[in-house]
Parts: C-alpha cells; structure tokens; sequence
C-alpha cells in the first residue's frame, strides 16, 4: 500500500489524493472543491443536505441525528432497496465555520467500539476553489489497513464527487439570488 | 525515545507502565489497581471524585462540566496558587459500564484544534484486581512526541497513583458498609 491517487466520476476534472502510509494509524485524503470554503461547509453541516452526497450514490442516506455544533452528536444511515443498511456515529469535538475545521469521531456500527478520529479542514485558494483536508487517524495501525482495504477510497471519492455537485448548486442558487 | 516505565509515588507497589514506539501516533499505558473494575469506573465518572484525583498532585482539579454518557462532554481545569490555569475539554464518544469502556476527546487548551482520541478499557483480572489499558492517538506523530516530551508520563503515573487511592478509599468504604 503506498500513495494513491483516486479518481472517480467522469463529470469532474477534480481528483481525491489519498496519502495512506505503510505502518501508519492515519489516512490523509485531499480534494479541490470549486466554491467558496464557506458553501462547501454549509454542505457538509446542513442536515437537509447530507442525504444528497454523504455515502455512494448506490445507497439512500438518513440522517438519524446531526447537532454540527461542538459537543455534539450525529448518527447516519446508508441503505439500499435489498434492505441492507449501515449506520454510523460520533460526536462533533469541534465545528468552527471560521476555521473552517469539523472535528469528530467516526464509527461504522458494523464494528463496534472502533473509532477514527477525523480532522476536516477548508483553505481558500482564491479563484473561488477550497481545498479540503480530511485526516483520519485510527485506533490501531489494523484498524487503519482494515478501512483502507475496504474499498473507502472508492466510496470517498464517490462522495466527494457528490458533494461538489452539491457545492455547484449551491454555487448556482448563490448567483441566482 | 522507547517503551519505558515509570514509577512515581512510594506509598503503591503498582506502576504505571508506557509504550511509545518510535514513529507511531500512539502512546498506550497499561496499570493495575487494587480494587474491583465497577469501583475504577466509578472513580473515573463520578464529578464528586475527579478533583481527587485527575491531574498531578500540585495542581487543584475542578470540573467545569462532566456529562459522562456517550455523546457527552467533559472540561477540567486544573491550576496553582500562583494563578496558572490549564483546560482541557473534550467529547464522550463512548461511555458504557459494561465493557468497562470508555472513549473520549482529550484537547489541550493551550494547544487548540490539537486532538487525540482516548480509549480507556478496564479488565477484571480475579482477586479484586483490575487493569486499565489507556491508549490515545494523537492527529500526527509530531503531536504525539510533543505529548510524549512534556513530561505527560510522570503526570500521568501521578495520576494513577491518587486514582488508586480513590479506589481504595472506595474499597474501604465498600467493606465497611
């Protein structure tokens, strides 16, 4: 496993980089959003808009619990027709629009009592586009190997292939108004 | 820096035991208590208790808020007579008495926006006996060796030993009821 770069969705030009190092609890993932930071953390704070980009396009999502505020919780579900579903929790350790930064724990119910700790942070780059960082650290480097062999890089990009059609829109309502 | 022991505090046989491996974001530390786990965990979510014990002996310990449940918060300060004051805040991603476990946030306020994630498990090991596995990581190595370096082992092995006198008294108060 080394460095690798993830690209999905033939609708955009963006790529999500991953940096997943052998021997490592962490997963880095990085992706150039075109909008402004303060709409691309409007979409990933808003519950009204997680079902329409958090997950792979081929599950519904439902958004159980979502209080975007420090001390906080939220729990997720991803679903499908067959009747599969997933959820997922955590808690909000820091939501600060001005950093931009989201702090907050990660669990996928399936395996109980293992937690990431995820970092998110919006830099500007002028020219209207936002960089996201996104570190995820795991409990163990096992548990690391175990998501990164999951199939997450796949479903990441997917989503944030997702999201940035969701910030476009955004981006579109804004210069409509 | 290496795996390494750390013994504070005369009065207790028991010693708190750490492992820092070179290049990793972890530190793990390992400690065994005389006393039942239901009385450790007692000890560790009772509001009432924490100032007896949280933090290193020349420091008084208040808790400005302890919601100990998952998705809770917590926020201790410790400080002096001279007028220094430390926060630290963090989440409850997972509180359950029956593991025991628990899972938390731990900030520094001196260092904001530095995180580490914290999951404290507890063992009953037969003869009243019980061993805490304490292991946290941190968002890079780099924090986790800066953590490493500013002296958190002997702060936190005193910490361990005013805990174990928590429990005792706990233990005593048990016995004699």
């Amino acid at each position: 496993m080394s460095d690798r770069n993830t690209e999905k969705g033939a609708a955009t030009m963006a790529k999500s980089e991953f940096v997943i190092k052998p021997g490592s609890n962490e997963i880095s993932v990085t992706r150039v959003f075109d909008g402004p930071s303060d709409l691309v953390f409007k979409a990933m704070t808003d519950p009204e808009l997680i079902p329409k980009w958090w997950g792979p396009r081929k599950y519904w999502t439902k958004v159980d619990k979502m209080e975007a505020k420090s001390g906080g919780s939220w729990r997720f579900i991803n679903g499908d027709d067959a009747g599969n579903e997933h959820g997922f929790h955590g808690v909000y350790h820091l939501v600060d629009a001005a950093g931009p930064v989201i702090i907050q724990t990660f669990e996928w119910e399936g395996l109980p009592g293992h937690v990431a700790l995820e970092t998110m942070r919006l830099e500007d780059l002028g020219g209207g586009k936002t960089r996201m960082v996104q570190e995820s650290v795991f409990q163990t480097v096992e548990d690391r190997d175990g998501a990164a062999n999951s199939g997450m890089q796949d479903g990441a990009a997917e989503t944030h292939d997702r999201l940035a059609e969701v910030v476009a829109g955004l981006l579109k309502a804004k210069r409509n108004r």
